[in-house]
C-alpha cells in the first residue's frame, strides 16, 4: 500500500492536488474527525480524516481530499476526536488479579508483594491478568504497553491473540521468583524467551532487571552485553526510592542510582528506566546523553508517597519520557487517560504555576513522549503518513466531554477512559463502540474471578500474607 | 412507610425475625449487592438488600430478610456496589457551558472568568448550563450538590425537573454582575429568591456572598442577619487564595479570613466555606467550635496551584468537611468520583506517607462528611434507615472494577464516574442502565452545544475575551 501512496503522492506533484482525480481505495478510511496528529508542529484538523491501507497510516488531512478515497470500511467520527493510540510505558499488567489488595501498607514490596507472588505467581495466573489488563487497556484506549513481570511469554501469547502492540520483558532479580531460582536462570528464561519472540510484527521481547538494589552489578553488565547482542530493549525500576539511593550508595561509593548505572556501562539507549524519581541535574544530563528511555507513572508515585519526578523538566529539556500507569496494584488502573489529571495538576502544585503543565504536554508524553522512551517513535506515537496504524477515537458526546472549546483540556481535565469509543492497532479494529472484538470480555472476566476466588481462599482468608 | 416498618420491627421484637412473616411491600427492593452503609459503623453486608419505600429507605441488611419484602420494582444488583449517593458540596454547575475555555490562564478569575462572565451569563446559559451539569452528575452518581451562582431560580427549575437534590445559592458581590448591580440588589435577589423556594422537598434555597474579599464587611454582615431570619445556609469560598489573605489582613488589622468572619459574626452553623486552604490551627479550632461546614476542592485547587488544603487534618479533627468538585471551568468534571484518585493520592504525598489517607476516609468524606459540610447529616449521607432514599449502584463488572477485594479502594482508586450505573434520589431512579430517565439528555446536550457556539462567536472568534 506503500507503492499505492506514493503514486498518488506523485501524481499530486505533477497536476496539483486538486486535479487528482484517481480514487485510491484503503482498508479503513476515519472521517469527519478532530484529528490531533500530534506531529512536530501540533497539527489539529477539524473534520479531518485519517486514511490506514494494511496496517499503516496513509494519508491524513483536512478532510478536503475526502472524494479522493474509497475504503472497505469508514467510521464517520462525528466530530470525535481521532488521535494516536496510547503508549503506556510502564506496567504489570498480569498483576491485575490483584488490584485493590494491601493498597496502603507500609514498605509494601517486601512485606506483601513479594510474599504474595511467591505463592501466588504461575503461568496461568500471568496469562489470566494479561488477558483482563489488556482488555482493560484497549477499552481505555492503550495500544501499546512497556511490560515487566514473571513468565513474560504467557504475557507475549496474549498480546499476540488481541492484537496490541508491546515490549515485553522478562523480570531478572537475585530472590528465586516463581519462573527462576536465581538472577542467572532468569536471564536464561529470558533468553530463550526472546529467541523465540524476536521478529514478531508487533511484540518486542526484552530483558527487565528488576531494579538495581535487587540485582548484582554483575547481574546488570551481563543483562546489559547480552541486550547488545540480541538488540532488544532492557526494562528496569530505577531512581524510584531513598531505600535505593542508600543502597545503591553504599555499593558504589555514594552514587546516585543513575550514577552507578552509568559507571557500570548499563546506561544505554536500550534502557527504559520507570519511575526516575530521584534523579539530580547531573542524572538528567547523562540520561539526556544516553538516550535513556524514561517512564514517568505519577499515579503510582504519588499514592505510595515517593514522591514528583521531575519529569516536566526532563520534558522540557527534551528526554525521551512518556507516561506509564505501572501495575495495578500501584497506578490501579492501565489506561494513561487515568494519568492524565494527576500528572497535569500535580506538576502545576509542585511547580507552584498553574501554567506549568498546560495540557498540550501531558498528551505529547502520553503519545510520541512515550513512544521516545520506548524508542518506537519512527513507528508509532503520532497520526503522519508511513506510521503504524495504531489510533484511537474518543467520543465527545457525553456530558462530562460537553463542550469542547480545547480537546487537549477536555482529554486532560474532563476524559474517562471509557470515554474511547474505537480503538485500532497495526490497522485492524480491536474495540468497535466499546465491544471487544478480537476477544471475548466476558470468558476473560469470568477467569479473572475464578483467580481472584483462589486468591482470596489462599492468602487472605488463610491470613496466610497479612494485610 | 415509616408505620408499617415499625409495625415489621415490633413483630420481629416479639416473634424473633425468623418468625415473621408478614410480607411488607416496599416500593423499590434493591438485592444482591455489596451494600456500604457508611453508617457509623461502616457496616458492609455482602449480598445485602436496600429496601424503599416513598422516599425513605425504610431497611438495609445481610439479605436473610429477603423473602420478608416484596416490591413493585426490584433491583438485582448483582454482586454491584450499593452506597449512599455521592454530595458535591461546591459547584458552579451552570458553567459546564464553559468547560475547557482558558484552563491554564494566569489570575484567571479577574482576566478572564468575570469579564467572560459578564459577556455570556444570562438566565438562558444558567439554565441551559445546568441542564447539562445535571445529567453530568446523575450520570457521576451525584444525588445531591451545593451551587453558588447568578440566576440561582433557574438552576431551581432544573434540579426540580430531573429530581435531584441542592443547597441552591443566589451570589451577592460587590461588581455589577449579570443579574444583580451591586450586593444590595444582589440581597434582595436572594432574599426574593429564597422566599419563592423554601420549603421545596428537595431544594434548600440560600445565600451564597462570592468571597470575603468581594464583598464589605457590611454585606457580609446583612447575609449574615437574613440567614438567620430566613433560616436558610450562607455558601462562601472562604481561604482560598494568598491574595485574599493579603485583601482582608489590610481590611482586619492583620486577621486570617476564618479569622475575620468570626469577629464580624459571620462565622455560624449556617455557613459552608469551600476551598480552606490557607486556614492555621487556630482556625480550624474556630471552624470547629462554630460548627461551619467545609467544602474540600482538592482537584480545582491544585489545578490552580493554589495549594492544599490542610483537610486530612480538619477531618480527623472532627470538622464538618466533605468532598466537592468546584465550577467545571475548575474541577472540571461534576462527579466526586473524579476527586477521590487525587484526594487520596495528593493527601498521601504531602504527608509523605502511603497509610495517611486510606480510601474509606476519602468515601466518608464523600457521603456522610459531605451531609455534614451542608448541615443535612440527618437526612442524606448514609445508607440507614429512616433517611431519605438517595441511593447509588456502581457497576463492577467493568474491566477497571475487577476484581474487588476491598471495595473502598476499587472506588477510590479505579472507579470511573461512568461505571455508576443507577441513580435514585428520593426514592425515584433518575438514572437507571446509563439511561436518563426523567430528562433528555440528547436535547439538553444540543442546547448546550448551541450555547458554546455563541460562546465561540461572541468571545472566542472575535476575540472579545483574550486567553
Ligand atoms: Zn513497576
Ligand atoms: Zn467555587
Amino acid at each position: 500500500m506503500f507503492k499505492k501512496n506514493i503514486f498518488a503522492l506523485a501524481l499530486a506533484t505533477l497536476f496539483g492536488s486538486s486535479s487528482v482525480c484517481a480514487v485510491e481505495n484503503v482498508d479503513l478510511l476515519i472521517k469527519n474527525a478532530t484529528v490531533l496528529t500530534m506531529n512536530d508542529e501540533k497539527t489539529i484538523f477539524q473534520h479531518g480524516l485519517v486514511a490506514i491501507d494494511g496496517n499503516h497510516i496513509v494519508a491524513v488531512s483536512d478532510g478536503s481530499n475526502l472524494s479522493q478515497y474509497s475504503a472497505d470500511k469508514t467510521i464517520d467520527a462525528d466530530g470525535d476526536i481521532v488521535m494516536p493510540g496510547l503508549i503506556n510505558s510502564h506496567t504489570h499488567v498480569s498483576m491485575t488479579v490483584f488490584r485493590s489488595l494491601a493498597d496502603d501498607v507500609p514498605d509494601r514490596l517486601h512485606r506483601y508483594i513479594f510474599p504474595l507472588e511467591k505463592k501466588m505467581v504461575s503461568r496461568d495466573m500471568v496469562r489470566i491478568g494479561a488477558q483482563l489488563g489488556n482488555v482493560e487497556m484497549v477499552k481505555g484506549g492503550v495500544t501499546t504497553y512497556g511490560d515487566m513481570y514473571y513468565f513474560e511469554d504467557e504475557v507475549a501469547k496474549t498480546v499476540d491473540k488481541i492484537g496490541m502492540r508491546a515490549v515485553l520483558g522478562e523480570t531478572v532479580i537475585k530472590f528465586p521468583v516463581a519462573d527462576a531460582a536465581n538472577a542467572d536462570e532468569g536471564i536464561q528464561y529470558a533468553v530463550d524467551f526472546i529467541k523465540q519472540w524476536k521478529g514478531h510484527p508487533r511484540i518486542t521481547p526484552a530483558f527487565a532487571p528488576h531494579a538495581p538494589y535487587t540485582n548484582t552489578t554483575n547481574a546488570l553488565k551481563k543483562v546489559t552485553q547480552l541486550s547488545e547482542k540480541y538488540d532488544v530493549p532492557v526494562l528496569i525500576h530505577l531512581a524510584e526510592s531513598h531505600r535505593e539511593n542508600e543502597v545503591i550508595a553504599k555499593r558504589s561509593h555514594g552514587k546516585t542510582p543513575v550514577g552507578y548505572m552509568e559507571e557500570i556501562g548499563a546506561l544505554t539507549p536500550r534502557l527504559v528506566g520507570a519511575h526516575m524519581i530521584n534523579v539530580n541535574d547531573e542524572d538528567i544530563t547523562l540520561l539526556k546523553k544516553r538516550g535513556v528511555g524514561i517512564a514517568h507513572n505519577m499515579s503510582a508515585n504519588i499514592k505510595s508517597a515517593k514522591g514528583v519526578s521531575p519529569a516536566l523538566k526532563m520534558f522540557d529539556n527534551g528526554l525521551r519520557i512518556g507516561l506509564g500507569t505501572d501495575g495495578p496494584m500501584s497506578g490501579n488502573t492501565l489506561s494513561t487517560i487515568d494519568e492524565f489529571n494527576q500528572v497535569a495538576k500535580v506538576h502545576k502544585l509542585v511547580n507552584k504555576d498553574r501554567g506549568a503543565m498546560p495540557p498540550i504536554k501531558v498528551i505529547e508524553m502520553a503519545t510520541m513522549g512515550a513512544a521516545r522512551a520506548l524508542h518506537m517513535e519512527d513507528k508509532i506515537g503520532s497520526l503522519e503518513v508511513g506510521k503504524l496504524a495504531d489510533v484511537i477515537i474518543v467520543d465527545t458526546k457525553s456530558p462530562n466531554m460537553t463542550p469542547v472549546y480545547n480537546p487537549y483540556s477536555a482529554l486532560v481535565y474532563s476524559a474517562y477512559a471509557s470515554n474511547v469509543k474505537h480503538t485500532i492497532v497495526d490497522g485492524r479494529i480491536l474495540m468497535k463502540d466499546r465491544k471487544m472484538l478480537t476477544v471475548d470480555e466476558a470468558s476473560i472476566r469470568d477467569e479473572a474471578l475464578a483467580f481472584a476466588a483462589k486468591v482470596r481462599k489462599t492468602v487472605i482468608d488463610s491470613g496466610e500474607v497479612v494485610r
